[in-house]
């Protein structure tokens, strides 16, 4: 494991670096949707971030982050959960490997809804249950909670861009709970 | 909630009337396989049952039992694994509503493979992590956990009836552990 | 298989019994969502007959039915698919015995939001495509087909009843063509 | 389309390219699984490829390839396919984006078991239905189909590396036809 890890801080580049690869190949991303469930396991309420977005704007959005070279994809969502929710937030990753979709990220919005001016990316996309206390880092303005009704909600979505309004729907679907 | 409970209650039937149910209608099961999980989300070992299968031997299965009348999945599954595994197993459901398999075991061997010699049911199967103490209920004679390896060896096989080692290798391979 | 047709046929109840198994067991049924794929595989059109719902209302629905004592959950889709679509309608049912999404009907509205005023039963939901050309049965008054956008639109969620306006959302999510 | 496939015709990268990013971030990759399916939709058989893999051993595979800057993982498993079984094999992609696994393939066999000598790739791995006629590419030796028995026999096995005997297992589980 201490070697991975080696490796795994070996993985981080460059601005010009990561701006040639962008051009290169399409880069993966974990999209992690943090909830609360109840005691039986269904999901109460949706975690979202309010931070600037790859398009600029402030919006609503999940955690999302860049897969490493040589690190697993586990490590990944792991990472980006702590960084963005905090040392406390104590997320389940879930058992399957498989996502409950993935999600392609295109320079061009017409491709499939999902836009990223940046790049082009493929991401894939967990629903995690998150237990403990969360602390949005200083790059989230805040993290807020919100049912499935509120989480669908015309108010909620004009705060979400680049598809991320439409990821929220599947992620609730997949759990059951889509209003 | 408490009218909810009143009813299920009256699901409950005597042993005519599930004679009878069982010439008429497929039953409704739930299959959940007990899991303990690393903090990454990985599942290291799966928990099994000695006890009496329906076919009257002593085998190797995982937690199962009937839906009842206006019962939920997700409170049968807590139920089961309740009765099974004690108050204190501290079950996780799922938050997602569909099983990584759905087992059909019918009176005929040889139609699916799996074999109930009572009845056709039809089975939602789920992976669920338990994270506390577990104590068998008094109709089993032990719990036992194993790990991947172990689960799908020879001699653990050897244990297993009505396809309950084929559940088992489903189970596994939906968390990827599959070995 | 043609001692399982046999056994399938018996299966077959007369209106008293199937009211009394009502009152003491779930009743398992399967949805099955047709739709139209273009030759990437895409989900371009869902079908839906008009006909009378359970509740007594003529209403936009999917195709669903029992599955009976001793028939696989693929025959019950097919036979199903074939009464209710015609025999030269071609379904390809899936190779995955696990459906999308599990519907849990309640005569209880509340429970899940999934409502059958006859009975509680769990239901099997699986979407199918159909490549042939489709003749809705007798019971049915049109079978009409819909872009994912006009699926989800206000006009047409009016016409539906008991939560298949949901039912349609989550099969559309589970292809990833949710609007 | 016509601007999307000149996009992906510029993402073919140069040698030295590919062995640049290969440094730099995991490659994405789609693993297809081809299927022979009966007309219920169970799955009969499975084709594996005889070719040469990453490791340099002529090894039983299934269609296995990278996805290029700009371009859907729809259009890569075609791509892919069609590259590999010939322009008759007529698949069908699922309608389904979320893959039945997700393949780890690390430069280090002890990570994941899924092995890969020129790189770290994160492969989304899915079974594909082929109805036609199938035509190996000049790339591979032979295809031939195998029940899922044969399939995981040890006869096929060992002529599988790199964990590919895993990924079989895996499918089959997935349809519900591991032996």
């Amino acid at each position: 494991m201490s070697d991975q890890k080696t490796d795994t801080q070996n993985a981080w580049l460059s601005p010009e670096d990561i701006a040639q690869v962008r051009n290169q190949v399409p880069i993966i991303y974990v999209d992690a949707v943090p909830v609360r469930v109840n005691p039986d396991g269904e999901v109460t309420h949706i975690g979202m971030l309010l931070r600037q977005a790859a398009d600029g704007s402030i919006s609503r959005m999940v955690v999302s982050g860049r897969v490493l070279l040589n690190e697993r994809i586990r490590d990944a969502l792991m990472r980006h959960l702590e960084k963005d929710l905090g040392p406390l937030a104590l997320p389940r990753i879930p058992p399957e490997p498989a996502p409950f979709t993935v999600v392609e990220y295109f320079q061009d919005p017409s491709v499939s809804g999902f836009y990223d001016p940046r790049h082009h990316a493929v991401s894939l996309a967990y629903v995690v249950p998150v237990t403990g206390e969360c602390q949005p880092s200083q790059q989230a303005l805040d993290l807020a909670w919100f049912t499935p009704k509120e989480a669908v909600s015309d108010d909620v979505i004009l705060d979400m861009t680049s598809g991320h309004d439409r990821l929220i729907r599947l992620a609730l679907a997949s759990v059951g709970q889509l209003p």
